[in-house]
């Protein structure tokens, strides 16, 4: 269990996460889901509701990883859009989705939660280059 | 139209907007969703594409107009949850969806483009007590 931690909450108590960077405030994970190659999370390493419970300089510190992410995204994979989103309806401890949206993706112009308009086409990325992008972008 | 605006785009060239505050890079809306009192838009005046078209500091800057809607909502409705999201797979303009959800909404704990859970609770909300807390939120 990491620090702050809120029993039974999976995010701060997580096992199999595919790690691509981290540091002591949050982690950006890949997220394994067969229609969204590429699809990353943003994860406060404490157990924190709303952005708005976090002070200013920590909001812009999480916002700099999360616009990392997209920045690296963005430079892998070269999608038509980058969709952000950060719910917490479920589970309320702050993460951030940042998913690489193609014109042909299975929900395309629809949000990833909304209705399916195709089978989607199956895409591959190179997590190790998005890893790459990533530490680059945040170095320093 | 405005400046930087591009043929064609509803948020480039919109009438119909309830403005709950603006300034010459930005400006918050009101959304009229029957389901979702509270529902607010920030919307960025130029036709921008990704968070990453802009410089830090103009993230920045559309970040904590977003936050202070956030803060803003959350003082007026108290709120169970708070969902942001910036998509644009439809309108490719920058904006940000500021939504206050509860337990009992037409979707939670799904996002509000997701699958409806049931008929959802009816709330108002004081558009006049939202727009005052953010001038002051944003004030300075």
């Amino acid at each position: 269990m990491r620090e702050s931690s809120f029993a039974g909450c999976e995010l701060c108590d997580s096992a199999d996460e595919d790690t691509l960077w981290h540091d002591d405030f949050c982690r950006v994970i890949l997220v394994a889901d067969p229609d969204y190659a590429g699809y990353c999370r943003v994860i406060l390493n404490r157990h924190v509701r709303e952005m708005t419970d976090l002070d200013a300089s920590r909001r812009e510190r999480l916002m700099r990883v999360v616009f990392a992410v997209e920045a690296a995204v963005r430079r892998v994979m070269r999608p038509d859009k980058i969709n952000l989103a950060s719910f917490g309806n479920m589970v309320p401890h702050l993460h951030w989705h940042v998913i690489p949206r193609f014109a042909d993706d299975r929900h395309f112009p629809n949000s990833i939660w909304g209705e399916p308009t195709r089978a989607g086409a199956v895409r591959n990325t190179s997590r190790e280059a998005i890893a790459a992008a990533l530490k680059e972008l945040l170095a320093g």
